[in-house]
C-alpha cells in the first residue's frame, strides 16, 4: 500500500492531539456520576467516524449507554470487516497514586517508551487502541486504498459488562453482518515481539455481602460472643483456595480445557524472564496454582481474585466496633469451555453453603463472559500475521491472554464470525491501574499496521 | 441525704438540656477534622465544673487534647474521691445508619425507655454518664451535703487510647492523690438489675498492611500469577482462629486467668436469656470459643476481632483489579494477667511470620491497656453497693465487663488506688453504634445515686 508511512508521519501530531482531546473526557461507565461525560464521548466518536470517511454514522440508543455505529460500504461483493472498540474507561481510583491527573493527558518519556507515552485513563484501554482504527480508516479513504467494506461498532459499557451491547447485537444481526471482526483491546508481548491474541479468558464477577448482628456493636461488650462478619468473610474467602492454590468451589474445574504437553511446550517458547517480571512488580516471589508456570497461571488457568473488600471502621485512628456487614467484590477468570453462567451459579451455591448459621450471606452476580479461542489457520489471523510482518519485520507470536473480552464469544454466537485481536499495548502500560499510558510509537505503529490487515484480508478472500 | 430526689425532680429539665447542649459538639477524637470541636468541649466541661461548685478548675494542656481538672477540698482530713470521665466520643459512621443526625440530640421513647432516651453520639459513652457526676456535685454543694473532698479529671482521648492521660497522671501524682476513683463508663445488667463492674478486659489494637505488587494490576493479565494482597490478607486473618475459635497466636493464652468452676457458676447466676439476646441482635445463632457460654465469651475470655478491613475497588459497579495493598484494623480483648504490650509483640511476630514470600506485611500497634479486677470487699465497692440499695431497692450484682478502660489499671499503678465502676447505661444503648442513646430515667437515677456513694464512702472510712 502506498504512502501510508508518509501519511502517518505527516499527520502524526494531529493524530496524537485528537486522541488527547478524547482522553480528556472522563467516560467512567462504572460510576453514574460520569453519565454526561460518557454520553459526550459517544458524540465525539460519532464526529470522528464521519470525518474519517464513514458514509453512514449513527448513535444507537440502548437500555444503557449508546453504541456508535458507522459504515462505509464500497461493494457488496467485497468482504466486510467489523471493527469493535469501546469508548468507556475504568474508574481512575486510587486517584492519589497517579503522578498526573488521569483526565489531563500528558506525554512523558519512559525507558520502554523513549519516543514518549500518553499518560491518561483510557490511553491504551481502549480509547487509544480504538482510535487507531478510526485513523486507519482516514488513511485508507484519504489515499483511496480502502480495499473492502468496513463497519464500526463502538460501545460504552465494556468496563461494566457490555449488557447493552448484547442487547444491540441480538437485534441487529443483519446490520452487523461481516466476514471478520477486528479488535484492538489486547496487548503485544514486547515492542520488538509482535503477537496476536488467539485466546481469551472468560469472566464471572460477583459481589458478596455477609451480615451478622443487625447493627454495629461494641467489640468489648460483644466481642467473642457474636459472629464478626469481617472475620467470617475472611474465613469464607480464604477457604476458596486450598494449600496448592486450587479453587475449592465444587465443579469449578470440570470443563477446564487441559492443554497438551505439546501446546504447553509451544507456549513456553514465548520470551519471558521471571526475574524481570518480579523486578517490574517489585515482588520477592510469584504466587499461584501449583504445577503451572507464571505464563500458564495467567492465561490457560482459571482464577479467583478478590477485587475489593470493605467493612467496619476504615477511617483514621481506631474504632473498637464489630461491623454489622462486610462486603467483597470477587471475580473469576475462566478458560475456554467453562460457562460463566454455570460457574457463577456454582460459586453462589458454594459460597452460601459455607456460611455459618451465625451470619446471612448474599451473593449478587455482577456480569460475566465466556472464554474464546481463534484458530491460527483462520484467514483473518493470516492477514493480521502478514500485516505485522510488513511493519515489524517479523512474524507475530500467537498468544493466549489472561484478560477477558466477553463480547468476543457473543459475536461468534450471534454474528457467526471469528474475531482477530490485534493488540498494540504493552503489559507495562498499566491499564486498569494508576498512570495508565500508551506509547506514541505503539499508537502510530498500530495506525500503520491496520490498513495492511484490510489489504491482505481482501486478497486472501479472493 | 435530704432533698436529693426533690432537687433532681425540680431541676431535671435543666439537667437534660445541659447534657443535650454538650452532645451537640462533635468531639470525635479519632478524626483530626474535629480538633476544634474536641477543644471546645473541654472548655464547656470547665464551665460546668465551675458552676457545679468546684473551687479550682483548670484546663491542663497535654501533648494531645487537654484534660479538664477540678477540685473541691473541704477538709484535708476527710477522704478524697477522684472522678474520672471522658468528653471525647467515637466516630459516628456509618452515618447513614442513624435515624437522626448523631450530633443533633433528640429525645425519643423506646420499649426499654418509656420515659424517653436521648439519642446522640456520646449520649451514654461517656458524656451522659460523665455529666451525672457534675450534676451530683451540684446537688451536694447546693444542698450543703458534700461529705468529703472531690476531684475531677475529664480527658479527651479515651476513644483513641488515653495517651495524654498517662502522660498527665505520671506527672501529677500529688495533685491527683485520692482514696478511691469513681467512674461511670460501663453498663448495668438491666434497669431493674443494678450491677457494679468488678472486672474489665484489656486491649491490644493494631493495624496491618499487606503489600503485593508495586501497583494495582489488571486481574486478567496478572490474575493467578501474582499474590493478591486481599486474598492473602483474608488467608492470614482466617488462620488466626482454629476450628474451635481458639486464637492461634503462639503464647496468646499463656497468662490467661482461668476461673474456677465455682466462679463460673456464680457468674452463670446473672439473669440472661440467649433467645432474647439473639432476638435483640437479629441473629440465628451465637458464635464463639468452644467450651464457654456467651457471657463467658464476652467477659472472662480474650478475643481477636477485625474492626475494619479495606482494599481494592469498593465503589459502585465492578473493577477487575488486583490491589497493590490491603489493610485491616484488628483488636484483641485481653483478660486480667495478659500483658497488652507482650500480646501486641506476640501478634506482630506471629502475623509477620505467616506472610508468604510473595507479599510484605507491616503491623502497626495502635494502643492498648491492661485488664483489671476490683475485689468486692473493697470499701468503695461496699459504699457503691449501699447507694444502689437505697435508690434501686436491691443489691447490685458484681459483673465482669467485656469492655476495656485501660486507664483503670494505669490508675492503680500510678495512683495506688482502686476504681469503682458505677455504670448506669444498658447494653441496648448502642454505644459505639449508630443511634447511640441514654435513657432519661437512667441519667436521672445516676444523678440521684452518686451522692449516696459519697455519703457511705465517707462513713465507711471513719
Amino acid at each position: 500500500m502506498q504512502n501510508i508511512q508518509s501519511y502517518v508521519q505527516e499527520h502524526k501530531d494531529r493524530f496524537i492531539n485528537e486522541l488527547i482531546e478524547l482522553l480528556k473526557i472522563p467516560s467512567v461507565s462504572a460510576d453514574t456520576a460520569y453519565k454526561d461525560d460518557v454520553i459526550k464521548t459517544a458524540e465525539e466518536i460519532r464526529k470522528s467516524l464521519v470525518s474519517a470517511g464513514c458514509s453512514a454514522v449513527e448513535i444507537c440508543e440502548t437500555p444503557g449507554y449508546p453504541i456508535v455505529y458507522g459504515e462505509k460500504i464500497i461493494d457488496k461483493n467485497l468482504p466486510t470487516v467489523l471493527v469493535y472498540g469501546h469508548y468507556d474507561v475504568q474508574p481512575a481510583d486510587p486517584i492519589e497514586l497517579w503522578d498526573s491527573p488521569p483526565f489531563e493527558p500528558i506525554i512523558k518519556n519512559t525507558d520502554i517508551h523513549p519516543d514518549g507515552a500518553i499518560f491518561a485513563r483510557g490511553a491504551c484501554d481502549d480509547k487509544g487502541q480504538m482510535y487507531m482504527h478510526v485513523k486507519a480508516l482516514e488513511i485508507m479513504t484519504q489515499t483511496n486504498q480502502l480495499p473492502c467494506n468496513i463497519k464500526f461498532m463502538i460501545e460504552g459499557e465494556e468496563e461494566v459488562g457490555s449488557k447493552s451491547l448484547s442487547w444491540f447485537v441480538e437485534r441487529n444481526q443483519e446490520k452487523l453482518s461481516n466476514d471478520v471482526i477486528l479488535i484492538s483491546d489486547t496487548g503485544m508481548i514486547a515492542k520488538d515481539v509482535p503477537s496476536i491474541t488467539t485466546g481469551l479468558r472468560g469472566l464471572s464477577y460477583v459481589e458478596v455481602e455477609v451480615t451478622g448482628p443487625n447493627r454495629d456493636l461494641h467489640s468489648g461488650l460483644y466481642g467473642g460472643a457474636v459472629a464478626n462478619p469481617i472475620n467470617i468473610l475472611t474465613k469464607m474467602i480464604a477457604s476458596l483456595h486450598d494449600d496448592n492454590n486450587h479453587i475449592t468451589v465444587p465443579g469449578f474445574y470440570d470443563k477446564v480445557e487441559n492443554l497438551s504437553e505439546e501446546e504447553r511446550a509451544e507456549m513456553a517458547k514465548a520470551p519471558f524472564s521471571l526475574e524481570s517480571y518480579k523486578k517490574a512488580l517489585d515482588i520477592k516471589a510469584v504466587y499461584g496454582e501449583e504445577g503451572y508456570t507464571t505464563n500458564e497461571r495467567n492465561s490457560i488457568r482459571p482464577t479467583l481474585d478478590v477485587n475489593g473488600i470493605w467493612g467496619g471502621y476504615t477511617g483514621e485512628g481506631a474504632k473498637t466496633v464489630i461491623a454489622s456487614k462486610a462486603y467483597a467484590k470477587i471475580s473469576m477468570r475462566l478458560v475456554p469451555n467453562q460457562d460463566w453462567v454455570e460457574i457463577t451459579e456454582l460459586f453462589k451455591k458454594h459460597f452460601e453453603s459455607i456460611a455459618p448459621d451465625a451470619v446471612t450471606v448474599k451473593v449478587t452476580p455482577h456480569h460475566g463472559g465466556q472464554g474464546y479461542v481463534t484458530p491460527i489457520d483462520n484467514i483473518g489471523y493470516k492477514a493480521a500475521s502478514k500485516a505485522y510482518q510488513d511493519t515489524f519485520g517479523k512474524t507475530p507470536i500467537p498468544q493466549r491472554s489472561g484478560g477477558s473480552i466477553p463480547i468476543v464469544s457473543l459475536f461468534e454466537k450471534e454474528l457467526k464470525s471469528k474475531t482477530i485481536l490485534m493488540g498494540f499495548g504493552l503489559d507495562s502500560d498499566a491499564i486498569h491501574s494508576p498512570n495508565e499510558h500508551f506509547g506514541v510509537w505503539n499508537y502510530l505503529k498500530g495506525i500503520e499496521t491496520i490498513p495492511l490487515f484490510y489489504k491482505y484480508f481482501t486478497e486472501l478472500n479472493k
